[in-house]
């Protein structure tokens, strides 16, 4: 039974040519990028290499690309920094967030360095840019405002511009968690009013353990880990430079081909999405899964019964892998971005993200198995 | 003309079976860890047994075996830790420890949440054990005590048995930094009075990005990256599965070959350390070179002259790969290490640093570059 991988909001394979790239640092390339001698020399020209790369295909500055572990690392150190460097005594923020970035606006109210305003969230999943205007404009201290730009369980996309000119005009920092577009939709950050942005290379076919963190250049943080010249300063310890390599390989690869494959993935969406519709009855979507959302997402409500309620064990007994919710959090329990949306606990939810990798072929033969375990 | 390859205190080349075994990992094995399907579970158990091998090999409990993205973020939790979260506000540190520990804590005394003291270092590179116990003795607060277990640079190895208990006995935390010593010496965390210790995967041919953080499990500390389960709850985001899974097979070849590999590359280090002393006029070594020392490291001082300040240039045209200090401070400024051993600028100091893939063939090539670069 071939598996069909429906998971890629989760990870995703890494691309045959993204390894590639990266073997050669796996293997022969090994020199410390640190080390004076030529042969060290030319692991820092792949390090400086790929980001450069990264910051052309974002439209970044380089001194604006710092490589970290991941996503999560990106965006806590984001935050932390706008705390404590940038002096943002008050968050706002959204319920649906990943828990990258609540967990991390928990931590810092627990420890009373900035308290949380949740801004609304709409029933069909975005943001109330109307209330966010409002808690801006209450503001009476500098703020911070973390909003995810692709929802990763229900795919939501945010108007990343009106955001941004929305904390600009108040004078607040901008963080967005771009874990879920980074690698799936162009960037233009030169023109952006955004102060960070984060990204993780197995989002996109690159290697896990490596992720992206963009510092507009105005902002001045302190290093987030301390010991050497690495990352500018910023990050000490030997660079994971396979992985880096991997990271802009994956990032250049994504943008090369991001008319071709979003068009390809959307179509492979909006297939299951009407398949689902037609074929399986008393279903509903989450979030606005043919507006202003991940073309990689589709966030389904099957009817709760005892069947449904088994669906995901059944569907992974069937070889065919998809999410309650966030990899993060994919236990049976309602999410809680699908419980932030106010739905009843009488749905079954599961999450298919889609890559380049699938086909049409896997989405009927994943809609048969469907009907049969509905 | 081949490279000779003796910097291996900066980095190693990856043993071909630790690549080996994480191919799978990289190419068709890509779940995310946390998914609960089978194809993610698969990826969570390649984890936990990577955990429990490391965790064995160091006779240490799987829940005190943590993995992060190198031995510097490792140091630098394990002493932010302590500090933070068990209430030690002072530190007991060396002038030669590692800018890992270094910047760490002078990033402390900066902020005011630590006070630091330095141990005396004695002319042969040891710490001052006397000084040690008085500067604990006179403690009337609670202490971290910050020691390397091999120095980078030199090569001194500190007992770690004598300080553990030293630590215990004051009620001080203890961290060593055995980046140099974890996958080349055997440890028995069980029985040691140690509180955190920290590891490199790169420095004992195993992958780059990929780190080790032991925390005793008598300390309660809070997560240190937030938003996921990972790690126990202590680091979150997606594994970087294929660099755990090569880290616990890098220490499982590491441990059972430890007699073979570490007589060779002692023999190695000692002919070496014989041949300059017999072949090369006016030099002298630091630190401890034939006493407590790691036998992978060999200190070299040249005299200084218009030739030996160029050493490393002419090393690295004649395509053999060393180092002035440490890779992360290899610039040609004597290091803060020699330094802190009061040796005179007069003279030009190189660190060989050896591995089990290095020959005495090498070494005789080296003494006859040497010979004519001096």
């Amino acid at each position: 039974m071939e598996r069909i991988y429906l998971d890629n909001a989760a990870t995703t394979p890494m691309d045959p040519l993204v390894l590639e790239a990266m073997m050669p640092y796996l293997t022969e390339k090994f020199g410390n990028p640190s080390s004076i001698y030529s042969y060290g020399r030319e692991s820092r020209l792949a390090i400086e290499s790929a980001r450069k790369t990264v910051a052309r295909l974002l439209n970044a500055h380089p001194s604006e690309i710092f490589f970290t572990s991941g996503g999560t690392e990106s965006s806590n150190t984001a935050i932390i920094s706008a705390v404590r460097n940038l002096g943002c005594k008050r968050i706002i923020s959204s319920p649906i967030e990943h828990h990258a970035v609540l967990h991390t606006i928990e931590y810092l109210a627990k420890h009373e360095e900035a308290v949380i305003d949740f801004v609304n969230i709409l029933p069909n999943g975005h943001v109330d840019l109307d209330h966010l205007r409002e808690l801006l404009n209450a503001s009476t201290t500098k703020t911070l405002v973390t909003l995810m730009h692709g929802n990763n369980e229900i795919g939501n996309l945010l108007d990343l511009e009106t955001v941004g000119q929305l904390c600009q005009a108040h004078g607040a920092i901008f963080h967005s968690d771009t874990v879920q577009t980074v690698g799936h939709f162009p960037f233009d950050l030169r023109s952006a009013a955004i102060d960070f942005i984060t990204g993780g290379g197995h989002k996109f076919h690159g290697p896990k353990g490596v992720g992206l963190l963009f510092i507009n250049e105005k902002n001045r943080v302190e290093p987030f880990i301390h010991g050497g010249s690495q990352e500018r300063n910023m990050r000490a310890g030997t660079e994971n430079l396979y992985g880096i390599v991997g990271f802009a390989k994956a990032l250049e690869l994504a943008t090369a081909n991001f008319e071709k494959d979003s068009q390809y993935i959307r179509g492979i969406k909006q297939y299951m999405l009407e398949k689902v519709r037609s074929e399986i009855t008393g279903v509903s979507f989450n979030g606005d899964p043919e507006g202003a959302s991940l073309y990689t997402v589709l966030s389904v409500n099957f009817p709760r019964s005892e069947k449904s309620e088994m669906l995901l064990f059944n569907l992974d007994i069937n070889n065919i892998c998809a999410s309650g919710g966030s990899a993060c959090t994919s236990g049976v329990e309602t999410s809680h971005v699908i419980k932030a949306l106010g739905e009843s606990d009488n749905k079954a939810t599961v999450r298919f993200s889609f890559s380049k990798y699938n086909t049409k072929d896997q989405i009927d033969c994943v809609i048969t198995k469907l009907k049969g375990l509905i």
